[in-house]
């Protein structure tokens, strides 16, 4: 019998498909994406490949001076503009703002044929370290309400370039979506004096049959009312509103627990697209006790289709707790 | 300069992405799906195809008696279950409610290679005949609280079957993200008196070029914020909160006016992957002044990639203007 489960956070229900539902191993990738030996190291047509630099587009590099180990470049063809005033126009019917904002690529690492789930976690702390650093920077424009971090990877999931790379895109609005989650955390807190997002960890954390790992500063596990399979959630153990306010320890710590799920997915999937996110509040949300900030890894195993688009509702064929028992067993080095 | 434009209905925002804009042509899909000369009008192994019929799965044909032209079927691997009690359970962390609804298939025509925008008007409204029926039918269970009236052409869309065929699910909850759209149209009304749906399209139909055809009762327009490219509302010109309220000359009248935009999308755009969704009222919401029923057809032609995922907002990098343009340019028999 299928069931509805609900989002605690979000209120969202989806569907757990018991009926169509597929073992763990029939969602193991047929192809691989990158692999060592069919895919060079270096590709003299790749734009983030050392030596093939636009520097015209170049906003940093990480570490400052020697050869770069991550680096940030402006979008070649942005989906918003830097330059430019904010203006607001409403004409009645018809509401609109200027297009200004930033949009950023992160290249993750200099080699072309790797990805997160194949780095060290030391590597993937410099990722993330480059995140917070331009999070910081793009905070300054006064302009912008919010900043999304996020990865592509795998055509399936949106990627065009297979260089190891994410994006940062700054708003000057908050997004409708992101204020339904604002209004229904508070909501939440207002009821039970707590946040809903400790309160989901702390079950998960107790019950473990959802856990995928841990760490001392992250708790990594699948979602109960999980839209998709082998969505996960890492979530701070530590009470926060932004990736932000995060210390030194703990983008390190969480450098090490990223590089665990990434690399359980990459072996025990064979390498599968994923979407990564990280979910901060808005920029100009300092502190409070209901929204908490979280990275979510959600591979792309199932479509969107008239359903989903129709109702905002997903259909999951894959059983949570499988899912995490699977991801669990799958042993890597 | 990109822009942000707001669905005046839903508040949501999108990027229309001009820096990055394509010309409408270059969404022209490459490969064709239903073509009669590479594609069989039977297929043996098809079980939508007349003489295959799986009859414990059938529900009802129309006409009752000689050959069918609609067929409606349960589906064999159903997201929700006809039997069973609706059973809520909360242990105070995760709600659930045991999945109980409607999952059924409307094949849509006899011959395996055909597909809506190849029909006459006449055969579209004998699908949107039995969408009406069978709206009527789950209306009857008291546990349905929403139906999802949706179809998913080609693979990309969601399909796995190639006869042409829609989907129908009885929902025994009103999903969240409807609820909102729901909060956001009675603001609306609250605010100005007026449908926001209306509003909209009273513009529409006024300014017109965002539009891309009308007949005497519904009006079809590319959306001014339109998160995709050649996204296409199709509004009742007469306020209605559902569907299931339409009228006899109605839904003749839609039946053409569809045969007309998918028979566009279809010649202008090679047949392109598309979803088709009827959004239409909570079953037991009977009449107000502020929900208006719609169809809307959404070309899957980007993707939805980690930005759209983690702030809900699209990038369109299509000008509304230029595809209504374009779909009016498109010449039809």
């Amino acid at each position: 019998m299928p069931e509805f489960r609900q989002n605690m956070a979000t209120k969202e229900w989806v569907i757990i498909a018991n009926e169509r539902a597929r073992r763990p191993d029939e969602y193991i990738e047929s192809d691989t994406y990158v692999t060592t030996d069919m895919n060079p190291s270096f590709d003299k047509s790749c734009p983030f490949c050392p030596g093939n630099e636009e520097l015209d587009l170049e906003i940093e590099c990480f570490p400052e001076s020697g050869p770069w180990q991550t680096r940030v470049v402006r979008n070649k063809f942005p989906a918003l503009s830097m330059e430019g005033d904010l203006t607001r126009t409403f004409d009645g019917v018809h509401r609109r703002i200027s297009g200004v904002g930033h949009h950023e690529i992160v290249v993750e690492h200099p080699l072309h044929n790797t990805t997160l789930g194949m780095m060290s976690g030391e590597e993937i702390k410099y990722a993330l370290e480059t995140f917070y650093n331009r999070g910081w920077s793009i905070r300054k424009d006064s302009r912008i309400e919010q900043i999304i971090y996020f990865k592509n990877h795998r055509e399936r999931a949106g990627a065009s370039l297979k260089h190891p790379h994410s994006q940062i895109i700054g708003l000057p609005v908050v997004p409708t979506n992101i204020r339904h989650r604002i209004e229904e955390a508070r909501r939440y807190f207002d009821d039970n004096g707590e946040c809903v997002f400790c309160v989901m960890m702390r079950d998960e954390l107790e019950k473990k049959e959802r856990l995928v790992a841990t760490s001392e500063h992250f708790a990594a596990f699948v979602l109960y009312a999980a839209p998709s399979p082998f969505h996960i959630w890492i979530l701070p153990r530590q009470h926060s509103v932004s990736f932000l306010y995060s210390q030194p320890d703990e983008i390190e710590d969480l450098g090490e627990l990223l590089r665990v799920v990434l690399r359980k997915l990459y072996v025990g999937l064979n390498d599968p697209a994923y979407n990564l996110i990280i979910r901060s509040a808005p920029v100009k949300e300092i502190s409070n006790d209901y929204l908490h900030w979280y990275v979510t890894v959600i591979p792309r195993l199932s479509r969107t289709a008239g359903f989903e688009m129709g109702s905002g509702m997903y259909i999951n064929p894959a059983l949570p707790e499988e899912s995490a028992d699977f991801l669990r067993s799958v042993e890597i080095n």
